[in-house]
């Protein structure tokens, strides 16, 4: 035929369907250091024969493969997993053959348990283990020789049942326990035949991310609000003496908005207008100024020891600083001067500043990043995060990252985790879904989202099934503000105290990461009225605030973040289910950690104006509680402790005391079948 | 830094979650010939720049592309198609730009509507348009360089009014019918810059299958049933004349099993008994003799003349034969003593037959495709393929697939299809849902399913809602086959004709393609008992069949075989929906083609026994038709008419009679409105 090399080198065990996999492997899958790794496949071949199947995993960079086997569910579907040591990358991909001596061992036995002759298929069995032999090491080889002599009796057996046309003899302990026992499927599970195999043809990744990028408590604090003088900013020094009552409200990360010079020209005053007074701040997103520019700090907070010392405050509270990262600048930053090649430069010459038509910033110049010079900009702002790297940042939120391309931060992120994998990076991108979501695939750790526009029932039900019971949950994961400097939502507008507690509850609750921005804990709620911002905004003067001002909500904080420090259900990202309740206003769901040692119930009523009641459908079957069982419910924001029984339960929630209940389940233990004694 | 070269080269538009795309584009999807083939994907890009996208195909093999513009549907997703114009594999892919005059367009009106000046703006726009003229031809050359001078003219008025300080004037005819007008966009669309682009990694194949590969109506006739004197085979003579009659009955398939001399040893008797009285014909599947195999006809039969005036015959009536194909062979098969090496040999030296634990074939060996001469053996299948092709079979009909490397039919269908694409090729792969959907996705045009153990309401729903609404309708096409010699399903055993005419008319409405075993139209149903298979099986003896016996339902085969005829939404395979109805014995789906020119709706009573009644809930919405709109729904099967009105409407179906409706849906037409007269 001419053709002789007409067998395609491809796999003779199909391995598919792969999860988790995100976009055909372009994509990592994020994870937290101390996980169990769970992968699912779809393993198949054809015919009858037996499969095994290996998941393969290596941190990245290591040349040897770590193995474990995987297990079939159902329906050529099978799973494994490892533990992730490490905040690193690490690869994983999956092998499978198909196993001669196990193929071997299922036909003959069920052959010989109906009572058909084996004596064929005994010699079989023995070529294939007399195959292995020469691998072996000395035990092995002994105690198979040991087990081959045993297929010799049992053929003698065999035969003579042949010859004399009887029907086999069964039960035979000797086949039993030797021929069709575990050891010699472990000894020979030590030398497989692996030559009809399959392997995955991808290798995938997961990143570990650390501890803190699953689990933390965000503060906003703007410098602009921590002083006690009107009309002048705060320095770090000021800062500082913030903290201890930060700490003690339970946060643990410090975001501070730019820290860096502000420019002069087109300064925008109060309430962004255009004619700016005298003495008035400026945009803090105009950076730059004849002082310098990203890696400077405003002369105002101090300089660049104030600003380590600050740091290392932060750190004895346990708390870390998050820095802002805004690629753009004032028409004053050195960039201007130094790299123009970076800006949208006008047919006449002079260089755009940003818009958003109608809106127009005459105060910022966005950055041109179809730029000729795309090595120069890519490695400065590199070097920007590098810089605040080594004064001790591990923590960027990232202004706008939408607007500049996806792939750059692809490779900013990527470049920072090869040598550093403890930095957190948080997407500030309120833009379209799929590019929100891209920005969680390419490496961002965490992420802003719609929270602030999801107060009601189905609309957070639908919402967070999609973030956190679809894939959705392995490549973005949010961090849910329940206010922003630039977003004051209309729930909060004038509300009453209770809807600022509804509204933590829900951030601190649905997701394992939330964060306030200052004043939330005031109750601030004072827009521009008709828009979601707030009036007087700190984004463009100084702020004078009565931190223990009449109807705060900082022991409500504090109670729900200690909360979240005891129960470790509310840690984890991914476990969150929503359960049925009969009242539209009263929204039920459920975090528990995977063993159920810790259940907790969060129930919410979603109106901060009028009681509501009530009855909740508690998923019983799953915990492992009988529907005539009586269970403790525990409410942890309050200390009052129920009853219940079963499934159907009732509630009736006050907004002008708590509105909500976050419950710890705990069964009744005391019975007397739980102590020693009774057995 | 040392590092010049760092910025990745990748693409600046992401183009994500292509549809259709199967396992990342490792196999590739199935359509007919005319169809119109839509692409849909996620192209998005950071920032608001404007996004163009193409929709790039070719015939395989072809080096240039055609394309054809994608649309945006909603959040980033778009939608391109073309037409599928011949059988043979096409090649897709997509490319997508930001376009930076639509980005200037976009910004530029939107200061323009709201009063802006827009003096730097023109300036931009015309420079973006002088940048293109190089590349234009004369005429458009011409056009551009009229529209500048517009752009010109507009510059001017701008800038006065820009040095008066005057808001600008708007409402200009000037501005908006030329320089935001339709024509410059399409002259510059002519020439566009995609400097800054995305291309899908990926070129994805869609096989484009002849018409018959997605409606045809098969008829499994087997020549031990066709003779009329006992103990004794039909040759294609007596076949020939039964054509006439299946011809009438709507079939255009007669698929033949194995046609092969036959094994003599180990011969099996009636009903696969060891003992084999003289005369009998034995299990067709054990191929071959010494007479020959694969590519031999059996003598009985008559000779490959026989077989040629025989497939002839069936042309006449526009049918064409379906072959067997069984890789498998008899002690007595050449291929024994030819190619020993392709079978199973045991420690002995013996060759093993067929087992399937405790079930054992002694009269055939199976083929071992783990042998050593891989290559002679794949390419002694693909000769048998091509012989058969050239005795002018088109179809094969492949036993037992599953039992073979999936890997090996992949070879073999893309050799066929690679000069041969009119080839159809059905799997008949009884096995877990994961394997028979991997033998669909590697090639075979149709697939045998589980339908015949789908009976029931639900059970039905979810399966055709799994075959049809998912997306295994783009590689797995179910053949629905009501019986097989292998099969009789208990709803079919010692059943009355109204259970025979229940399966017909799920099988041949559920799906554009079904069949049944020759016996099926004589409601032939007596079972080996507490088996689903049939007693005195011709597997094993000839048969005599009167093929007018009484109880026949011939006619009602005929009709619902001419109704198919009639209706193409029944003869595409990728539109079925459920709908409602208030009984569990109700079953009510809708066919429709895609412009809903011809709607079908399918009513059965799934009780064989008992008349059930039910309201059924017509899609009205969906058809354009008014809640209290009356329509016309005419029963196909008997020639009934019912006037329906609106959504909800009774129906009584006594199985007695006939277990379904078999609906035409018309609007009435004759109003007044309809006329030209009218307006």
């Amino acid at each position: 035929m001419g053709d002789k090399k007409i067998i395609p080198n491809i796999d003779f065990v199909n391995i598919e369907n792969v999860y988790p996999e995100i976009n055909g492997a372009r994509y990592h899958v994020k994870r937290t250091i101390g996980d169990i790794f769970n992968v699912e496949a779809d393993i198949f071949s054809h015919g009858h024969d037996v499969l095994k199947a290996k998941l393969l995993y290596r941190k990245k960079g290591d040349s040897n493969w770590d193995e474990t086997a995987m297990e079939l569910i159902e329906n050529d579907r099978w799973h494994g997993a490892f533990l992730l040591e490490e905040n690193a990358f690490y690869e994983y991909t999956i092998f499978a053959w198909r196993d001669p001596f196990l193929t071997w061992v299922q036909d003959t036995f069920k052959k010989y348990i109906n009572r058909q002759n084996i004596t064929d298929d005994l010699l079989e069995g023995k070529s294939i283990i007399e195959k292995v032999i020469p691998e072996t090491n000395k035990n092995d080889k002994n105690r198979l020789i040991e087990i081959i002599e045993v297929f010799d009796q049992s053929l003698n057996l065999n035969k003579l049942d042949k010859l004399e046309n009887t029907e086999p003899s069964t039960g035979s302990p000797l086949l039993e326990n030797v021929i069709f026992g575990e050891e010699i499927t472990l000894l020979m599970d030590k030398y497989p035949d692996r030559s009809s195999c399959g392997k995955y043809d991808k290798v995938l990744t997961v990143f570990v991310n650390r501890r803190e990028a699953e689990f933390s408590t965000w503060y906003e604090m703007w410098h602009r609000s921590q002083g006690k003088t009107k009309g002048k900013s705060a320095n770090f020094k000021d800062m500082e003496n913030r903290l201890k009552e930060i700490h003690e409200m339970g946060f643990n990360v410090i975001y501070l908005p730019p820290i860096h010079p502000v420019g002069i020209t087109n300064r925008k005053g109060p309430n962004n207008s255009l004619i700016c007074p005298h003495g008035s701040p400026g945009s803090i997103f105009a950076i730059g100024n004849k002082h310098g520019g990203h890696m400077t700090i405003e002369s105002s907070l101090g300089n660049m020891e104030d600003f380590c010392r600050f740091e290392k405050a932060s750190r004895k509270y346990g708390m870390e600083i998050a820095l802002d990262l805004a690629i753009q600048s004032s028409p004053d930053h050195p960039w201007v001067k130094e790299h123009p090649q970076w800006f949208n430069i006008r047919p006449d010459g002079s260089i755009k500043y940003a818009e958003n038509p109608p809106k127009k910033y005459e105060d910022i110049y966005p950055i041109n990043f179809d730029t000729e010079d795309k090595e120069g900009l890519w490695l400065e702002i590199l070097k920007i995060v590098r810089f605040w790297m080594s004064k001790g940042v591990r923590i960027f939120r990232v202004d706008n990252p939408h607007t500049k391309p996806i792939l750059f931060w692809e490779w900013l992120i990527k470049k920072v985790h090869k040598t550093d994998p403890d930095i957190i990076f948080l997407a500030e991108a309120f833009t379209r879904p799929k590019v929100m979501k891209a920005l969680g695939k390419i490496g961002f750790t965490q992420s802003y989202t719609y929270f602030t526009w999801r107060n009601f029932k189905q609309e957070l039900i639908d919402y967070f099934n999609e973030l956190i019971n679809t894939d959705v949950v392995e490549y973005l994961w949010g961090n849910l503000f329940t206010n922003t400097p630039d977003i004051l939502p209309q729930v909060l507008q004038d509300a009453p105290g209770s809807a600022f507690k509804i509204r933590a509850t829900l951030a601190a609750t649905l997701s394992s990461i939330w964060g306030i921005y200052n004043g939330f804990e005031l109750c601030e709620g004072n827009p521009i009225p008709g828009k979601e911002e707030y009036l007087d905004s700190e984004k463009y003067e100084y702020k004078v605030w009565d931190w223990n001002r009449p109807g705060n909500i900082k022991d409500f904080i504090k109670r729900i973040n200690l909360i979240r420090k005891n129960e470790i259900a509310l840690q984890k990202y991914r476990c969150l289910k929503f359960y049925k309740t009969d009242n539209d206003n009263i929204l039920f769901y459920v975090k528990n950690t995977e063993d159920y040692n810790n259940i907790i119930l969060v129930i919410v009523n979603l109106d901060p104006y009028h009681i509501q009641e009530s009855y909740v459908y508690v998923p019983v079957d799953e915990f492992g509680i009988k529907h005539d069982e009586t269970y403790q419910v525990h409410n942890l924001l309050n200390n009052e402790r129920f009853y219940w029984q079963g499934k159907r339960n009732f509630v009736s929630l006050d907004p002008n005391k708590e509105p909500a209940h976050i419950f710890r389940l705990q069964k009744l233990s005391h019975k007397e079948q739980d102590f020693d004694y009774f057995y």
